[in-house]
């Protein structure tokens, strides 16, 4: 049993239009929200990451959701369950992560209680007014796919970690300290007119674009020589690997019009088809939603 | 290291407003917004509920503290972490109560990942257009106290199920299944002209009196004998602790003007001072905030 598949029950269960975007989009209210959680054991281990860092982490996954919408992030509240050995030093780091982490975003609310292992569930509240708000659904053919950073490090820094390792500290704070995307969202979300489809690179590039693709019944062609990653990566055998599907980089990956393209990273265009395109020294690599999700880390 | 004790420090560390009220009010969005947790062992255990009761009361909890705030529930996110020996059955059946304690509240998004123990956080958005919304810091001299309903009967039911008994079922729903008072909230909220103080009593009806007085630097005097409970309470020999300290009957309490208060249950009044009052039989019984807090089920 898999997230994805779970999904599709609660989907089933609710019959309901919202679940799909990692933000729901709530026009009435002119707000987009978003959840999500990390679990000691499956998200983190307090082996490798600090309480600030943690904090830090927990507001900028959200955040980054936020941007991938569109709208303009402003609200968090927090859910946090400790363990009965955690005491007021950990609470205190945590938050400052939080709060250093989410710049003009307030963090509203939230409870706190207690359990066996750390748990964190962060919501997210932005505003819609001024942006136009994204979609997976809405790629269209002929639009250029654009990226707002390098793809890999995160991959990389965790790799790192796992092994014991603690540096490069640049790939390791790509791991731990991840920076949600707030300038590209803005600029992209006020300057395109026309519908467009945006998504963070959490769970990696080829998985966000995976996932635009089929959402949207279209092929998404991308030149992988035009896709930036950090130099420190080419010491790396797996560089391909870490840079398409290497997750938690929390860039953000649009298909946008034109002009609005012209200004930033363009590393592809939507095609009619399906799947994902991958153009590499003359070769063209089909990828299958199968092919993707296969090699992706497993929650469960 | 209690959560009250927590929740000083993050108050401290955020530097922020919003921390306080069940509900935190964002005044420029037009909504107000509460997220809470339940953890498998701390707040529940599946010996004593199923999945769909579950469901159901991981939404009216929340539902319940949006109509504390005076404010109209609209949507829903949920968190769900499941250990790797939950299936299908379980989400469906979860998902089912959620979205029938849900009525016409919309879930709208979450998300679902691994972990060791059953762990559900729920965000709940409402919108305030059209309702005077209430905090725990707006009690004011004169005002009548008033309640939605009886109390005590959600902690004899768990007595009772801690007991190993399944009867009578009144009780036991009542713990398992509470019902947020929607009605009560929508007609205060929109009757109610001045400043006033709702909560609900899920950490038990004197436990929100006592915030109340606190925050509102006031005193709240109750004549006991005018709290309704339910008449299968008298078998027990605690009715008193049942009544005042028993928590999660998830009624409301609200503070409002003599012209409000007259349609509904009246218990006593604010009055100058601090603390809560109890008359009871010719006797003043005064509860400190410390006599209230001792009592309670703690969850660390």
């Amino acid at each position: 049993m898999k997230e994805k598949e779970f999904i599709n029950i609660i989907k089933n269960t609710l019959n309901s239009d919202y679940i799909g975007d990692d933000c729901a989009c709530l026009r009435d209210l002119g707000i987009v929200v978003t959840q999500d959680s990390l679990v000691e054991g499956v998200h983190f281990s307090l082996d490798f990451t600090t309480p600030y860092k943690l904090g830090w982490k927990s507001a900028m996954v959200n955040i980054s959701d936020v941007c991938a919408s569109g709208a303009e992030p402003k609200y968090l509240t927090v859910a946090l369950s400790l363990p009965k050995n955690i005491g007021e030093d950990f609470v205190e780091e945590f938050y400052q992560g939080l709060k250093d982490a989410c710049g003009e975003v307030q963090v509203v609310g939230g409870d706190i209680t207690g359990s066996d292992k750390i748990f964190i569930s962060v919501t997210a509240i932005g505003k819609t007014e001024g942006r136009k708000i994204s979609s997976r659904k809405n790629a269209n053919i002929g639009q250029k796919i654009i990226v707002s950073g390098g793809h890999g490090a995160s991959g990389a820094g965790l790799k790192l970690l796992l092994g014991g390792k603690n540096e490069p500290s640049g790939l390791i704070n790509s791991h731990l300290m991840p920076v949600a995307q707030r300038d590209f969202s803005l600029i992209v979300s006020t300057r395109q007119k026309n519908d467009y489809a945006m998504m963070d690179t959490s769970d990696g590039l080829a998985d966000a674009l995976s996932q635009i693709a089929e959402s949207s019944c279209v092929n998404l062609e991308v030149d992988f020589s035009k896709i930036p990653y950090n130099k420190e990566l080419e010491s790396f055998d797996d560089l391909e690997d870490l840079v398409l599907l290497g997750g938690e980089d929390y860039q953000l990956v649009a298909t946008v019009d034109e002009e609005v393209a012209k200004d930033f990273i363009i590393i592809g265009e939507v095609k009619s088809g399906s799947g994902v395109t991958i153009l590499k020294q003359d070769k063209k690599i089909q990828l299958s939603k199968q092919d993707v999700e296969e090699k992706l880390f497993n929650h469960f």
